[in-house]
This record gives C-alpha cells, sequence and structure tokens, in this order.
C-alpha cells in the first residue's frame, strides 16, 4: 500500500449523515491484519431474511472472496459481511481458499448465523496469505458492539489508499411506503471497468426478492460503477454486493419478486442515483486526481461503441496528461477516438470542452475562442464531448487526470 | 510537442555508421514548418525501378498523409519520399488534402518525378493545417545535395520528442550476392500497436518485387513494431516505409518476385533483426523511460492471446510505475494478467523476474530470495516472465516504464 498523501480536494467537509436502515448494524475494528492499530475490519450484520445480489470484478484471477461470494450468491439470502483491508487475499492458492473458508466460518460462529449467509471481501496486497485466524480474537466484540448508527467507522474501515470514506443515501416509495438506501465504497486506484478495485456496498430495507435485487443491481452498474475508469486497471478483487433487509415491510411496504413491477420504478432511479453517487466519489478520490472529468461520446453507431470509445479517451494517458496540465488537446482525444477501433469518420467528428467546440467536421473548429477554453480546463471538473455524427449510440464515462502524484503514489514507495 | 528534455539513458556513445545502399540518397533541411531554424524536413530519392511495401497505423482517424501512401502502394513503385516534423497533418480535413496533394506535385517537380511514386508522413501537432507551400523554396536544393551518406542528418531531420536518432543496418545474402538493408526510426511517446507513434524508413538494394516486400514486410513488423508499447496510445500518423532499389541486381543478385522463395530467407531474418533493433530503440527513447522491459509470456492457449496478456501487462500503468519504483510487484502482474480478458487459470500461473521465479502455481514462490530481486529490479533493461500453464501460445513485447518525467513531458507544457 501507498503512503499517505494529502486529502482529496474533492473531500467533502463533512462526511454525509446517514440514517439507519432497519435490519442492519456495522462494527469497525482492529484485527492487525497487515498494520497493527490501524481499523481494517468491517462487519455488518443483518436480520434474518435479508436478500442479497451482487457484481464482482471480471478478472480471471479473482480474488478468493469473490470465488465465496460467488458461490454463495445464488442462494441469494445473507446474515453478515466481514471486509478487511490490508490484504486482499488475491492470488493465494489453496491457503486463500483455506482463509475464507475459516473467516466465514468464524463471522458464523460469532453471529450465530449458517456459514452460507456470510459474506466476505478484502482488499489490499495481492499475493499475501491472509492469516485469518486474527479475526477470532475480535469478532465477539464486533458483534456485540454492532450499531446501526456506525456507518462512517464502516466506511473508514474499508479504506486503503482512498482519502475520504465515501458514502451516500437515497429514499424511494414502494407501494407508498418510503424505503431507503445507502451504502459506501472503496477504491483509489486499480480503477476501470469492469469492476474498478472496489469495494462498495448497498443497504436497504426494502422488500425485493434476490432473483429482482440482482436483475436492479446488475442494471444500475452498467452507467454507474461500470462506467468510471481512474487508470484502466481492473482489481482480482472488486465487489459490490445489495442487502435488502426487508425491515420496510414491518411498515407495510409490499414484498417485490419481480424487477419488472412497475412499483419498483422509484426504488430503481433512486439505486442508479446512489451508485452513480459512490462510483464518481471513487473517481474523484483516484490516486493523485486533480480534475473530475465526463467523457460524453455521442452520434456512434450503437451504445457499445459509444462507451468503447468513451473509455478509449477516458483511458488515454496522453488525454489524461494534457488534462492534467489544463490543455484542452483535442488532437489527443482524435488520437484515441481513432485507437478504440470503433468505426469513425474523421471528417464528421466534433469535440467540445465544456460548452466550447474546438473541433468539427475533421478539423478545427475556425470560431473557437481558446481564452474560453483555456479559463474551462483551469475548472476542477470537465466536461469532454465527442460527436461522431454517424450513428445513435451515446455513452458516459468519468474519470480523473493522470498527474505525477499518480506515478508517486504507485512507484515512490517499498512494500 | 514537449520541450526538450535530458538525453535517454538509452542513447548510443556514437551513432552507427550507415553504409549506402545504391540508389538512395539523402537530404535534410529547414522548411520552417512549425519552428524557424529548425531541420525538420527529410527527403529520400530512390533511382528507377525501386520498390516500395508498408504498414500503417490502424488508427480509425488516420492522417492525410497516410491516406496519401496507402492509395500509392498498391502500384508498389517509389522515387521519392518527403517526411516532415513539426506538424502531422492529421485531422485537417480538405485542408489536408490538399496539403498532401501540393507536396507531392512540389517533390515530383522537383525530382523529376511522378507524383504518384511519391511517398509522404509527417509527424507533429495534430489539427494545425500544413502550410505545403514551405516545402517549395527547399526542394530545389534538397534534390540538389542528396547524398547517399546522409544517414544522420536523414534520421534526425524526423525527430519530435525523440532524445536520440535512431539507425540500424544489416546485410544479407540472395543468391550468393551480399544486399544491404538500413534504416532509421522516430517515435517516443503516442507508441502502441498497431503501430506505435512512429515513423520509420527502410532502404536495401535488393531486387525484391514489391508484393514480395509487402508481404516480408508485414510479416516481419508483427514481433517487432507491432510488439512494443510505451503508453498504449496509436497515434493517427504511423508509417514504415521499405523501398528497395533492386541495385544489388547490378552486382548480380537475383530478382526474387515471391516472399516464399527460399532464397529470401536470409534476408528476411536480417529484416526481422533490423526492425527489431529499430523498435527496441524507439521503446528506449520512450518518453520519460528509464527502464527498458521485455515481457514474454508463453503458456497461453494461443499466440494471440499470449500476446493480448504481454500487452495487458506491459500497457499496464500500475505494473509499469511499479518498475519505475524497482518494486518486483508481481501482484499487479496477476492484476494484468486476469485483466486482459483471455482465459487463465490462478493456480497455474507462474511469473518470474529475471530469472527468478517470484510466483507458482497460485501463490507467491516460497523459495524466491527478495533480495536478489531486489537486485534485477535496479537493472536498466528487466525481463519479465509470465507462463500461464495452460497451452503452447507465446508472445514477447516490450515497453518502458512510467516515470513522473513522462507525466512532465506529456502535462507540463503549452503547445
Amino acid at each position: 500500500m501507498a503512503k499517505a498523501g494529502p486529502v482529496s480536494k474533492f473531500a467533502p467537509a463533512t462526511l454525509p449523515e446517514i440514517p439507519p436502515i432497519d435490519g442492519v448494524r456495522f462494527a469497525a475494528g482492529m484485527a492487525g491484519v497487515r498494520y497493527s492499530r490501524r481499523v481494517d475490519v468491517m462487519l455488518a450484520l443483518f436480520d434474518e431474511g435479508t436478500r442479497v445480489a451482487g457484481v464482482f470484478t471480471r478478472s480471471k484471477c479473482p480474488s478468493a472472496p469473490v470465488d465465496w461470494c460467488r458461490a454463495r450468491l445464488s442462494a441469494g439470502k445473507a446474515r453478515a459481511l466481514l471486509v478487511n483491508s490490508g490484504n486482499a487475499n488475491a492470488f493465494t492458492g489453496r491457503l486463500g481458499r483455506d482463509a475464507v473458508k475459516l473467516s466465514a466460518e468464524l463471522v458464523a460462529k460469532a453471529a450465530q448465523a449458517s456459514e452460507r449467509q456470510i459474506f466476505l471481501a478484502s482488499t489490499g496486497v495481492i499475493g499475501e496469505p491472509l492469516d485469518a485466524t486474527k479475526f477470532e480474537r475480535v469478532l465477539p466484540k464486533l458483534v456485540k458492539t454492532a450499531s446501526p448508527d456506525a456507518w462512517h467507522d464502516a466506511a473508514r474501515a474499508i479504506m486503503t489508499t482512498d482519502t475520504f470514506p465515501k458514502l451516500a443515501t437515497r429514499s424511494a416509495e414502494i407501494g407508498g411506503v418510503e424505503v431507503r438506501i445507502a451504502g459506501f465504497s472503496k477504491g483509489a486506484g486499480m480503477i476501470a471497468p469492469d469492476m474498478a478495485t472496489m469495494l462498495a456496498f448497498v443497504f436497504t430495507d426494502a422488500p425485493i426478492g434476490a432473483e429482482a435485487l440482482q436483475v436492479l443491481l446488475s442494471r444500475s452498474v452498467r452507467d454507474s460503477f461500470n462506467a468510471i475508469t481512474v487508470d484502466s486497471d481492473t482489481s482480482t478483487s472488486d465487489t459490490l454486493l445489495l442487502f435488502a433487509t426487508g425491515a420496510a415491510a414491518a411498515r407495510g411496504a409490499p414484498q417485490i419478486d419481480k424487477a419488472s413491477d412497475a412499483r419498483l420504478d422509484g426504488f430503481a432511479a433512486a439505486l442508479d442515483s446512489l451508485l452513480l453517487e459512490l462510483a464518481h466519489q471513487v473517481v474523484k478520490d483516484g490516486e493523485g486526481a486533480r480534475k473530475f472529468v465526463e467523457v460524453r461520446v455521442s452520434g456512434a453507431v450503437n451504445a457499445r461503441a459509444a462507451k468503447r470509445i468513451a473509455l478509449s479517451i477516458a483511458n488515454s494517458p496522453l488525454v489524461k496528461t494534457a488534462i492534467a496540465g489544463e490543455d484542452a488537446n483535442w488532437g489527443r482525444v482524435v488520437m484515441a477516438v481513432g485507437k478504440s477501433g470503433e468505426e469513425a469518420d474523421r471528417d464528421k467528428l466534433a469535440i467540445w470542452f465544456g460548452d466550447t467546440r474546438v473541433a468539427y467536421k475533421g478539423q478545427r473548429d475556425p470560431s473557437y475562442d481558446e481564452a474560453a477554453v483555456s479559463e474551462i480546463m483551469k475548472r476542477d471538473e470537465i466536461k469532454l464531448a465527442v460527436d461522431l455524427g454517424i450513428g445513435p449510440g451515446a455513452a458516459t464515462v468519468w474519470t480523473c487526470d493522470l498527474t505525477k502524484e499518480y506515478v508517486a503514489i504507485n512507484g515512490d514507495y517499498r512494500s
């Protein structure tokens, strides 16, 4: 892990207050996974009947906890979630599988739940065996002290190179009853679809069946966590879990088991909005980031092509260093469009920084005002738009600039 | 273009002496394309009967000179090559097409050759119209002073952010007669397959037909210029041209028109070796590079998968920053294997830095000596090998580290 650097300029002045979600309690503690006297473990406990959905890294070399969660997901039931930082338990072979099994057994025992309803996530160094026996000592205390209000502690416990905890909350109505959604995420480097190096845990009291929950989550992630990139690198450990306790049923919310049920429309919109906010916070805390960049591509042959082009721009080191240097270098944007491999017609391409069109129909826009663009590039948040002019496909992704601090964080260390 | 920085540590102490290639003459001059009093134009003149083959960027937004060369290549005949730095004539629309047409007319007039046998390449800023009338003044002098010995001047004239000229020479026998091959390249950033931002021009006196030449070139480029990456960014302008004057026929070398002719085996091997040397020099002069890195992947399901995995490793910002920091961070190599999307079995993966195996069968190699690996990482040239253990596919690519200087060169400037 990198040394602690300065806090991101995008860190909120104060953390948002997150209301409790009925049926969820949190606790954080120090298990000494990698460093002593550091909060490195987070336990979430769920009331009986909690349903769960998940989305994971598409890495072909996933971590042991990812394998574990995937296997547990089909039953769709959850009683606890244990997350540690300091060690990713990735590329740890047989020892890694033993460690997740032991972790789940220890949590099951402490929480008096079935081992099959325990979910696990780990973040930190890759390749080091994780000593799961370290959890044994802290688990009873975590179970005992778990509280519905410990959101900030929980969000902090899962941080690695993050410079601020990332939290968000929303509410929606289902059948006229208010339900709540809240969650937190971490991730600062090794962030790219699909997914980012990224852990995110979202909780709701809505009474939604596991299958419907999975459909909503998979759909929502496409334009949020799977539309961000810090450095094009995809982690072995990415995990997004959505837990629904169903506790709002006691207040009259109807149980819903089909994702297509129109009564879920408000919930789905709130979930989309919450995941997008958490994903944006991940990019804003991107390693070394000083600019938050929206890349919007339109006019591509289809949405898939638009997203590939947007990611080609968002991942280009030359585009990202130009943005770090506050230069509206649209030539590099053309380059990134061209290298994406997707259909493009140079003579129909238009490019905007902010609201200013800088290139049009295959050449520099003769009317553009360099001074205005120069002002735009000094902002913390920059919008870059490309229209290909050949079809209806559109997509938006978010990224940050590439700075010397990124190189310092990832190169100037000894692990 | 970036400001001039320090010369690469990999720059040769003295430039290699390149013997003349019969039928080829060079001249360099100052056309004032972007800056005055800077050598920015290079002319090569070829004797009648010269054949040509070429490989170009796969960008969907290629530059005007790339479009021009592609269209001229089918006839396979060349009398002159004009290359300028300072302006890429890319994304310049109708003005760009007019500029290449005028350039070719001017060269044809000065060299008394057909406009259809003039080849063009441009490197430099994207999106600025190229004023081709600037060539008119210098061309007569270039034609008059062209010399078979002006290799170093020619190689220097095409440099942009390069810190040293890149030249190489080989000889081979065809039918018992010695033939020569020599060439030069440029390219320091925006280097990725296929191809790099990269110009390379290679010349031979071998009497080889244009079709056979094209087959040899396309084959040779696969494991040389299409196996290097500096920053994963692909230029709009990449051009590799191979000119064969046929002058060795006067010394008894047989004319060969089929690439499969066994008499070309020695020539093909020499061409492979020469292109690889030029490609390696491009990586060694990569922007900000301090380490030259070979990434060898074996045991993949097939060669294509091996190359994709190798490029995933070679393009990973986290792998490249770790190498800049002299850390044998094989966890990031696992990450890059996993994100490639190619088949991999974590529990069969093995990773080496230099000759030291650091990971094996899904976990850290228990026997590896950290001190030995630490010494390896301090070297200027580092070999990284990955065996997937699941098939016969192998590939090797070359890259450099990612340093703060790369960010400085590409971000700390005002264009």
